[in-house]
């Protein structure tokens, strides 16, 4: 087969620039792109081509995972109800433990997840991050994996010192899967010095390669940044010369309208995981509003799943709508619409990936779901269905690149069911 | 059949006081209740009843949806990203023009949903009641339903006048189904003036039902009920003599710890919707510490799929503890087993009904989970998984009062394509 024909698709949302949701319509995809999307009938003929009926069907861009720690499915459950400073310290605890099996284990399950609830692509970090890619690999997905890194004295016993994103950064332009990127990822201002964090940005320069932090998640790191260097998290990394447009920083709550200005000026991009943040209690709102005046790109992530506890994306946005209407008493502070954004076009945006919206050009990276779900009717408006009402069970099929990973509900690249069973062998063995 | 038995149960999350979750138990269920838990294979031969095998699921109360307004899912997606007063004006235009047919079929929908998204019982507040009771009666559903009330001249076009009330009550008393109970359901203090709202209560008491009514969801309501009564909302109620156990009330946010304690003096119950709150930006956050150091019962509620956008309880369970973390910078302040206390055993104490735990004497209201859904895995923590990890898609079967109403995802009482396409013709006609 040349390519793909999805056939009649009752319902596109392209988020083009006029965010048009298309009724009836073909959309071609070959070589992994889409070619073009046109009214329905007017080609019937398409020989060449995989043809799949689509006439019950919402087709919309695979949804965008800016932040996660995959392998941390493994965790889910271990340790609830704990503010963030207590959380990682018993998470650092077992993390210790954590083999290359083991990595590769909880990866391969938070792909099946991903997959299953409508993601198509991930920013991790994390470690053993040849495993995360291995993982990434079989279940079909892309990725942008960073290997964490940390000072010596915190690398979880030292699985996170420099030398190992050094080795893996090498070997990934070794790696011919174009749908695998590295990134260069120091954990934060409280676990990496100054000189780290400078020597990173090096090593992503060096190799034309993003840059990604946690930064701003917590009062405590506000507090701590002034007192040991005098500077606000986000001043300290400009100071150092590590803001600029290949920057993506996480959670960017405890932020000042100065410091988000200085990310607008930098052009850098921020990822908000509401649900993470107000699990572990960290207090501060996203502050949407500054960073869209200033024009921070921001996307959405749903963090590990030992703190959230689910990588379904749907989720992630309704919560980050619903944080920012009643934070604000303002319930437009952040709609329906803006909400998708954040899972597609705008982390596609910064990741400068060729994604995130129904247009001629685009990587083919689509779902379909089941507008018959009970979770999307009525029709009365398909974008808000999506963010507010959707349930991931709607979700029939999911393309990557133009191939479908997943079809009619089963998940083409993994055996689900061996992807479980040696997920909870990694488990028992963790945590005894 | 004599009655039912749940083989095998892999975990058992029984709510009793000790919270105890057991492994691998025989539930008994015979007459609509359960008989007896105990351990697997002391009795192997239950000759007269059907055996189940539950031996991958996890088995627990089925849900409670303590306020909803089971028709409003003809509006998903009508109305979204306006806060309360605007929203509310606009949905009275519609429900202006809705008939009897239109109500249930919006009843009969959302009967589908709770359902599958594990919803045994709901406690609902509309118009032509006796069609929702119909619904409810179709779907097999547990149900308390209350003829909403308002002053004439608010009463979207006499649907809700008191007259209405009182013959849905006189009808109630000779349905024979016990499943559906009448309550009295004035609106809230802004669309009853104070002699309905008596009015309302005396039909209760006569006829010994449960008084249900919205209060302090907005600053809105707080200020012009000191305006126009010189009293708090909480207040102007207890002056007029309608708070005690029998009453409950709906969002109850913006509440003073004075009115929290007169609400604890008299007995009364609340019900919380974080995600409608949220979604229509009332601002306040439910005071769930305060209530429950002076020992009020508090429940949850989804609140219309209106203005939620979802009838799912998961959800909300969810919805509720990540709220109460964030907003007070505490991560314990509401853990997942008092989310699940809310959707379960408050509930049903408030609503005087004997169910919302697995235990010997209560009614037999249970769902099950596929326990190797990728949403449970691992097994570290159901209860936390049940809160925060849950899909729906993880429900496999539903029983109400002893009797399957789902079985392996398949509803048995209603034929769900046909309910979906009359809903839909309906939506077509009132949304044009």
């Amino acid at each position: 087969m040349v390519g793909l024909v999805l056939k009649n698709c009752a319902y596109v949302l392209t988020q083009n620039d006029k965010r048009d949701v298309l009724r009836n319509c073909d959309i071609l995809v070959e070589d992994g792109r889409i070619v073009s999307i046109s009214k329905a009938s007017t080609r019937m003929d398409y020989k060449d081509h995989e043809v799949v009926d689509c006439k019950n069907k919402i087709v919309m861009s695979s949804l965008i995972n800016a932040h996660t720690h995959a392998p941390m499915s493994l965790l889910r459950g271990y340790r609830d109800d704990d503010e963030l400073s207590t959380w990682l310290n018993a998470v650092w605890k077992v993390e210790k433990k954590m083999s290359k099996s083991d990595v590769f284990a909880g990866a391969l399950f938070s792909c099946m997840e991903m997959i299953k609830t409508g993601t198509s692509c991930f920013v991790d970090m994390y470690f053993y991050m040849e495993e995360v890619m291995k993982a990434a690999e079989k279940a079909g997905m892309r990725a942008f994996l960073g290997y964490g890194i940390m000072d010596e004295d915190k690398a979880v016993d030292g699985k996170m010192v420099f030398s190992k994103t050094e080795r893996f950064v090498k070997r990934m332009k070794n790696v011919k899967n174009e749908l695998v990127n590295a990134v260069v990822a120091p954990h934060s201002i409280y676990t990496c010095s100054e000189e780290l964090i400078m020597k990173a940005k090096e090593l992503a320069n060096e190799h034309g390669l993003l840059f990604t932090m946690h930064l701003a998640e917590t009062r405590w790191e506000v507090w701590n940044s002034i007192k040991e260097h005098g500077l606000r998290p986000a001043e300290l990394l400009e100071k150092i010369g590590v803001v600029d447009d290949k920057s993506i920083f996480f959670h960017a709550s405890w932020l000042t309208k100065g410091e988000i200005r200085l990310l607008a000026k930098n052009k850098a991009s921020v990822v908000h995981c509401p649900v993470s943040n107000m699990k572990l209690a960290t207090g501060g709102a996203f502050p949407y509003r500054e960073m869209k005046e200033a024009g921070v790109k921001a996307a959405l992530g749903t963090d590990g799943a030992c703190s959230n506890n689910s990588l379904n994306m749907f989720n992630e946005m309704k919560a980050a709508a619903l944080l920012q209407k009643w934070f604000r008493w303002n319930a437009k502070e952040m709609v329906a619409q803006q909400a998708l954004d954040m899972a597609t076009i705008a982390p596609a945006s910064m990741l400068k990936l060729n994604a995130g919206s129904i247009e001629a050009g685009k990587y083919a990276d689509i779902i379909l779901l089941d507008a018959n779900h009970y979770s999307m009717l009525p029709h009365s408006s398909i974008v808000s269905n999506i963010v507010y009402s959707a349930n991931p069970e709607a979700i029939t099929d999911v393309i990557i690149n133009g191939k479908f990973v997943m079809r009619d509900k089963t998940i083409l690249t993994l055996d689900e069911e061996k992807v479980k069973e040696k997920f909870m062998k990694r488990v028992e063995r963790l945590i005894a």
